[in-house]
């Protein structure tokens, strides 16, 4: 999946990074082999060479435990190593991966295969990320892949749906793959509520938007406005007007607003300001994992080779699962009892549990093999450009 | 109080912002006297003209529905008004308060009276924290009250107290005052836990920065390692290092570190690294109320007029209330079914409500009538010039 | 007059610092004391004991080879020394002056106290731009002197003088004080030239402003295109249009722009822009030193208590002396042969001779016996907070 | 020769863009094409249709009056246009200049077309040093070439050279191109003066630094100082110490300091306060000029591709063109009576006369027909990028 998403983009394209939160294709490419090799082959494969003694360095993200990294926000300036090179790093590290699974491995070996391809699965969202936003940025504007034009639909109307509170439990329960910040599974105690039965639409918040949303401090929190105003948001990311119509830059190239999709690229303040404009909230975590528990893992998500978020068209509880990853009220903090996972990997997702909302259901972009009902995604309050939109509760 | 707060302080004393966080003594004493002025007299009094009709852009320090205010970090540079003319102000806005009380004032003006008394109370804990910092940036490093020497002393020892789990309630109970954001009471689960009977001493955190603590970021949060690296630190705030001995700046002057005291003005971030160091972690605010719930509020508080934290001395759970506000583990969110306030008073504490820090139990600058079990203090991860410390949890 | 022109100034008022370039009033008062107490008090004043230690620090401006001196941006958080203490410096430092002087000194110790006289004439025109910018920023906008109405009147027409070329000299010449950037005298080389009769009127400004003036980079040096984009730029400072108006803050509060008067406050950058618009250009230095250097120093100074520059009424060459500042066309450089004082008043003019540019003439805050014909003043080429306005030359 | 330089630089390579102040590879063959097509072809080529519109906007360096250009900090996002593309615009446009050639031209069109040689020239030069910039900034430190070892020489003694003063003539003469900024020929006075034989080794400038250059303020202009601490540098740019060693990054990769060769990549700043540390100072761009008149253009330039300074090894004035460019004590302004060229073509130099340095005599990457003795490069007195080095003048 990773070469596929890749093979469309150039040597040039693969290097690009837009900004300090976004990485080249190529170095999402390079990270995600450095994973295999330095979480398996290094330790476990007996006799194993580095390909590269210096990618150990190199294509280290953040594990300070390994002894250091490059500064994020230089990584696109690497035109060295070439994307040729990568690829044969790749090559090198997939055939003593193979090597390792024709002998069989243990089960610890297989528990650190299935984190390191749940990993590169990430870094599959964030090829698409990026490189939205790197296109984005060019003065040319290019598509990433050929247009999928649709015909215009409506979408479904948005209905509450109820739950009653009460102990509930939420957290991984299987024995599957999961993170470690999906543990341990635990009780809690919800007050009864309600969910909107999809995301809020493009149109939906474009009335918010002509109602003044972007002028009323009253509707925003206190550093949101201020993000606000700093940054002269007036509409969601990838948004500009056009006299009377609104564009959006999307994975295919530039095209009209589509008011029976939902709203995506709006950050946690957007969406917090939405609801309250709107009279509601945003669910917490738990309220959306109680409500998705009984769902099959369905919809708009990265197979579907859509890459953009669709209309919702049924009935029910709807979107749960792709099309737009949903931001919760609740921050992101350890589960009562949460122990990360030991050594370097445990700098994966406990180092990262300040600052940041959680957000829920996978997107457009997301591998279907990876998101689940327990699955928890991080953003800092500010981030807009994931596939990021937002789901109404009370 | 306050009165007797600004007293040491001269007229350019009162006019000092060393940093943006910050603000001047006299923009605190004018701003407490603002809040009176609009949200009572203004409504409230008949024919109340007010004071000075420039004042109410001037002293409103975020409230966005009243129409706009002056840039923060500009509050330094205001010569004009006087000190003169704000203590004129003050007087002005007492003596029709004190009108208003002698003729008889409705429930609804007396919870707004003691809003703006819970209001002025915390400017007074920052009218101390800020001077502090005013006075620390200035090279001669002047105090703001004489020197309290006493005896060196041994703290208590530290023990562990255990507290069971299950169905447990928080949040505001009683007929007298309190925030919106301690409201509404309710239940939640938790797990049985254990609490350190004390706050962290110096002497112990300096073992902690003797390990290494400020140089190891296994030990830190991934923000709070860029922060620490960002601002070279590698103490608490208000410490350095001459030859063999460490001193701190007090609100009496630089004088050594005492082994004994609870350590002070140390970020989250710094608590959290210090408490993964120690093998623990910091409290939930849950935890911390249900332990404090049956205690007195006594201890070193503003009253004392120690203005620095006293090392524990008795046994059992101490330090609760008072010497130092404790971080807790806690995101600051509203409480399930949290509504702020009506109107402008909203803005007080719900818009605050993202990426901030919960902190309990008050401060030896806190007034002791302000602070009870379910008070929410917040600041951000970063900030340090409170008098901020830790306690362990389990 | 250094304490005639803080006369009107409470300490609060003598505190402010609104922007890194300029200083409180307090400040200037210090620091041209500790002039005389480091240059001649310490060295030359047998037995002569330091009024405080700490403030050989202190008010250290940029002396380098003095051992260190305070961050310059942190001058307005020293509410200690007060005032009244500064006052105290200043009294202690006079009388051991007057002491010294009553005795007999030698040459060497006149020239130190001419330059400490002339140092302090520079800082009695900062005192006055510096706190002209401390209360615009405040929101009150208060003035600093009762304000001085006169009745409108037309600026004297602008004529062009012609002057012949060839071998000219410039520099000081004669026996009294000069600085040492005035020196050596020299000759060199100039075009046949025409130098305005006058400066460029505020009314002649608005007709650039009104021709696009800021809107059209083929105007602008590139920097200057840059800097006023990056600040908004429109007007000169202290300009701001209410409706169909202009105004002003001037030291006597805001009053409506004159076009009768010269422009004041612009930078280089807009000075060169308005000669480019009108098909001029500004004058070298030496072409200014020349056509000056038969006139009397006679205008309106800061004698004249004004305080703000004047419509030119008389005929041939006017406002050479006093009203703005005129800035030239060269660079801030070593005349050839140029040697700075020896020692740490070495560091007075000569290690700023890069990226400034130079003004001459004085202004309305100049003391008449500061200015003289070879004077050259200098500022970076985006400074607009002194008195600066322009001549126009072909 | 732009083709040439460019040859050895993978598409990747061509992309980088390391800071704002450098562009990538890609660009500046695009940009000198674009020059081509915007200033000849569109104006002058009968029926010309532009390779792509968008390209006009796009390749736009600064030229306001043509109507607006890309931020210059983003040039390194653009993988599209793919270098192909760019190949393909060269040679479209390669072939329409052909084309006009071989049909005649008028001398108009013959002196634009020597403008756009020129112009090409430069970015060749520029080429050169941002690419090895670029390469620096990678952790791989590749090599742009391979390495050329030479064995270890004797740098020739350094000679004082006099030159006698009075009135001389600098600025272009003669009927070749040259750029406005040469212009007018014009008669100056000089004070008799001395030039050292050749260029400041790398030796020497140890010996600065052994000296504590780096940390002696009374050394450096006050901004220089300032630069200097706020970016810490302690050596020329591209040099590191390694242990006893001190290394320098070359476009061979790295390699020891040789003390022969010339010091290069040092500021203005650093030229400075090198030259007052020796008791010299830097010479006037008329100095320079004037004793370079009679030399022929030759040296280690570009042809030589050497591209790295190489040991003086003769005798009398040698360096003065090529190895390194010179800073001068001059200022970068123009000439008595200078005129930009007419239309948006006055763009090209005049706009940049203020805070630059100028330097003279061309580099070991400067084409041997772009310089002569009247070319006048500028640069910030901060930068450090170029192949910069010092001559002493008394």
């Amino acid at each position: 999946m990773t070469e596929e998403l890749a093979a469309p983009l150039s040597a040039e394209d693969q290097m690009v990074q837009s900004m300090a939160d976004a990485s080249p294709t190529k170095w999402h490419r390079a990270h995600t082999t450095w994973f295999f090799e330095t979480f398996i082959l290094l330790p476990h494969a007996r006799g194993y060479r580095p390909f590269d003694e210096r990618f150990t360095f190199l294509f280290n993200s953040y594990y300070k435990r390994l002894g250091g990294h490059p500064v994020r926000a230089q990584r696109g300036l690497w035109s060295r190593p070439s994307l040729a090179e990568v690829g044969d790093y790749r090559a090198h590290v997939d055939r003593h991966i193979a090597a390792m699974l024709s002998d069989g491995v243990s089960p610890e070996i297989e528990r650190l295969l299935e984190l390191g391809v749940n990993h590169e699965q990430q870094h599959q969202e964030l090829i698409l990320t990026d490189i939205k936003h790197a296109l984005w940025v060019n003065p040319l504007q290019p598509a990433y892949t050929e247009s999928s034009t649709e015909p215009r639909c409506q979408a479904a109307p948005m209905q509450w749906l109820d739950y009653p509170g009460g102990e509930r439990e939420i957290g991984y329960r299987g024995d599957g793959f999961c993170f470690d910040n999906e543990t341990p599974r635990h009780s809690l105690l919800l007050r009864p509520f309600r969910l909107a039965s999809r995301l809020i639409t493009s149109g939906e918040y474009l009335e918010f938007m002509n109602d003044g949303g972007y002028r009323r401090p009253e509707l925003w929190l206190s550093e949101g406005w201020d993000e606000a105003c700093g940054n002269a948001w007036d509409a969601p990311l990838y948004w500009h007007r056009d006299g009377d119509r609104w564009l959006q830059f999307t994975l295919a190239g530039e095209r009209d607003v589509e008011p029976a999709e939902p709203v995506c690229h709006v950050s946690y303040f957007e969406a917090d300001a939405y609801a309250r404009w709107a009279g509601a909230r945003l669910p917490l975590e738990a309220e959306w994992e109680v409500a998705a528990t009984a769902l099959p893992v369905a919809g708009n998500l990265l197979e579907e080779r859509r890459l953009h978020p669709a209309a919702a068209r049924g009935s029910g509880l709807q979107q749960m699962f792709g099309d737009c990853w949903e931001w919760t009220a609740s921050p992101y903090v350890g589960y009562p009892g949460y122990q990360p996972d030991p050594g370097a990997l445990g700098e994966y997702n406990g180092k990262f549990m300040c600052n940041q909302m959680v957000l829920r259901g996978g997107s457009c972009a997301t591998p279907r093999s990876h998101v689940r009902s327990s699955y928890r995604n991080f953003f800092p309050a500010r981030a807009r450009w994931q596939f990021s939109s937002l789901r109404l509760a009370k």
